[in-house]
C-alpha cells in the first residue's frame, strides 16, 4: 500500500521532475497545493498549459514569446544598431537587469560544444549573419556564459562577424563586484589582470 | 515593457506562490517547463487539476484521499485496535516509515493554539471520540508535534479520552538518533533525561 492517496503520489512524482526538486519538497508543495484553495492550484495548472500553448520562438531573435516577433524585436524604443548575442533566453534577464542595454538580442539556443555534439549549425548563427546584411547594425555584444564553450563561440563568431564590416565586442570577465579577491579562482583573477583598465 | 512574455511572467508568478519558491527558483522552474516536451509540463498540470478534483478529507480520520473510507481506514491488513493522532496528513508519512505501526490514523486538522484562536471545536476531536464509542480501540497514540501547542493538544486529548478507559500514550522525546548532545537544546535534554529507560 503506498503511504499517500494515487493522485496524490502522481502530483507528487510530477514535481520531482523539475530541477532541483526531490522528495522532501515535492510533498511539501503537493501538500500545499492540496490545502491551497482551488482557484489558487488550478491557477497554476492554467498558467503551466497557457504557456505551453502560447509561447513559441520569435523568428527574429529566437527569444521566447507570445507574439512573433517579440515585444524586444517590435520595441519603438529599442536601438536597431546593437544585437546582444546570448546563449538563453534567461540571459536576456541579466542584461536587462542592468537597465544600461536599449538594443536587441539574439539567442543561439546554447554555445558551441563538439564533445556534445553542438556545432556551429545546432546553434541560431545563420539567422543571426542574415540580420547583419541590411547594415543596419553597428556592433554585436557577445554575452555567451564565460566557459570553454561560451568562449570559444564568442571567438567563432567574432571570426565570422568582423569581415562583414561590424564591430564585435565581448564582455568582460573579471573580479565580481562586492566579492574579496582571497575567493577569486586563479582564471578569474587571470581574466580581470588581462582586463584592466587605466585610472 | 516587462522582461518577459506575458504568458511567462504569469507562470513566474504562479510558482512564485509556492512555499519556499522566490523569484529565481521560479524563473529557473519556468524555463524549465518551457524548454521540456509538451507532455512532461502538461502532466504536472493535469496532476495538479486531478488531485484538487478527486481528493476528499477521508470521512472517518480526515486524511486526504480519493476514496472515502481512506485507504488506511479500509485496510484488512491494519489492526483496528490502535489510532494515531496526528496534526496534518503529511505526518502519518513519518510514522509509516517506521514500518513498525499498523494500526488507524486520526487527524485533527492542527493542534490547540488560543493565540491563534484554534480551541477544541477548530480541531476534529469530536469525531475521534465518536470512533472510540465502539470498544474496539484500546490505545490511541498522541503524536503531535513537540511544541507547545502539540503538547497541550496531547494533554487536553489525554483528559478528554482516559476516563473513557482507553490507554492514551505519547511519542516520546529525546536526542534524535545520529545526533551529538552537544548539540542537544536543553528542553530536549530535559525530556532525554525525563524519559529514561532501564538498561
Amino acid at each position: 500500500m503506498s503511504d499517500f492517496a494515487p493522485s496524490v503520489s502522481r502530483l507528487i512524482d510530477e514535481l520531482k521532475r523539475l530541477p532541483g526538486i526531490g522528495q522532501k519538497t515535492a510533498q511539501r508543495l503537493a501538500f500545499f497545493l492540496l490545502r491551497s484553495d482551488r482557484d489558487q492550484a488550478l491557477g497554476l495548472a492554467d498558467a503551466i498549459r497557457e504557456a505551453k500553448d502560447k509561447i513559441r520562438e520569435c523568428s527574429v531573435c529566437n527569444n521566447i514569446t507570445d507574439t512573433d516577433p517579440c515585444q524586444f524585436c517590435t520595441s519603438a524604443t529599442r536601438s536597431r544598431k546593437t544585437i546582444c548575442v546570448v546563449e538563453e533566453p534567461p540571459n536576456i534577464l541579466a542584461v536587462e537587469k542592468t537597465r544600461q542595454f536599449s538594443g536587441l538580442y539574439h539567442i543561439l539556443g546554447g554555445a558551441l560544444s563538439p564533445l556534445q555534439g553542438i556545432g556551429p549549425e545546432q546553434l541560431k548563427i545563420k539567422s543571426l549573419i542574415e540580420r547583419l546584411k541590411g547594415g543596419t547594425v553597428e556592433e554585436i555584444i557577445i554575452a555567451t556564459n564565460p566557459t570553454a564553450e561560451g568562449e570559444a563561440t564568442a571567438v567563432y563568431l567574432s571570426k565570422l562577424i568582423k569581415p562583414l564590416g561590424v564591430r564585435v565586442t565581448r564582455i568582460a570577465m573579471g573580479i565580481p563586484v562586492g566579492s574579496d579577491l582571497e575567493y577569486a579562482d586563479e582564471v578569474t583573477m587571470m581574466k580581470a589582470m588581462e582586463g584592466r583598465r587605466d585610472l
